[in-house]
């Protein structure tokens, strides 16, 4: 049950957006700045990047429908995120995509944990530093999202089945205000 | 030395909100709405609940400028400030104020970390659901500054004369874009 008194009839973030649509507005913003973009890393990275960190830090929610996402953009992979999730050394990734995965794995653990030679190794394989801004701020994002999203204790779906839909939605038209804050009711186990 | 190249005169969050004006600026909106408010919970107690929790995460940068900002808040009573970050259930504040303190404290460790016996505890003294939202937002937030900072290895002022002079211009306008856009330069150890 909530910490407090969120629609019952909206899922995770959707629920704490509703409650709150003043910080809705720019954490919506945000988070179509990070991920939203092909600017350097894909979309595909980005909703992988998330999804990692997501699973770093046991949010359920975030984990779920963010890997959903990157799905849409892996042309159904469910495979390859869940082998991001478990194991990225050993998924079929490129090897940039890899050492940018350290470097977030290190952010989720405290911004002092990324090394110079992490820097270093993901340098060396193409990395810029816009890449290495991303990567790091997405990391920090989701830790706060996620956060956000188990620290009030809000409704997640175990319904696995409903995440693909809205997910399927978001990868089409973003993660812009018009998500967080419409006012349809939704299914109660209804994702993202 | 910055992990990536980032605007030697500016300090720890200025460099980084230099260096990606974009995302910069829903997230001086976020600090803003966040920290700027007298609603529920006052800035100052929004302050030190940001100062805790960076200074849980181990960043210098943060838990400098805004526990300066928060003496600026408390009529100059550094002392205050400090036994909020080494102890604050023997603090001079009020017990309301040393509940959201320790509901903070879990969300830095995790989301989950939070418990429904820490929530009763803070309703039990008088916090509404907006401040427990709250609370757990900043939280979450601070998680999220703290790591950017941290992670990009940004230039941290270690002359601790230099926060009080930014910490009073933020005490006095906010962390409104014209704070992070600015370009006029500033000496190399100025903070915030």
């Amino acid at each position: 049950m909530p910490h407090i008194d969120l629609d019952k009839n909206l899922p995770g973030m959707r629920s704490l957006m509703a409650f709150s649509p003043e910080t809705a507005s720019p954490m919506g913003e945000l988070a179509n700045l990070l991920l939203r973009s092909n600017e350097g890393l894909s979309m595909a990275d980005r909703e992988l990047i998330g999804t990692y960190v997501s699973y770093l830090n046991d949010c359920f929610y975030c984990q779920q429908s963010h890997g959903a996402i990157a799905v849409c953009y892996l042309d159904g992979d469910t495979e390859l995120v869940d082998q991001v999730k478990k194991n990225y050394t050993n998924a079929d990734i490129p090897d940039k995509l890899k050492a940018l995965l350290t470097i977030a794995g290190s952010v989720q653990k405290g911004g002092k944990f990324v090394t110079a030679e992490q820097v270093e190794a993901a340098k060396a394989l193409g990395a810029t530093d816009r890449d290495i801004h991303d990567t790091v701020l997405i990391a920090a994002a989701f830790c706060m999202f996620n956060r956000y999203v188990d620290g009030l204790a809000s409704n997640t779906p175990t319904d696995l089945s409903s995440y693909p839909l809205r997910a399927k939605q978001i990868a089409e038209m973003g993660y812009g205000n018009h998500i967080f804050k419409e006012k349809q009711p939704v299914a109660e186990n209804a994702a993202v």
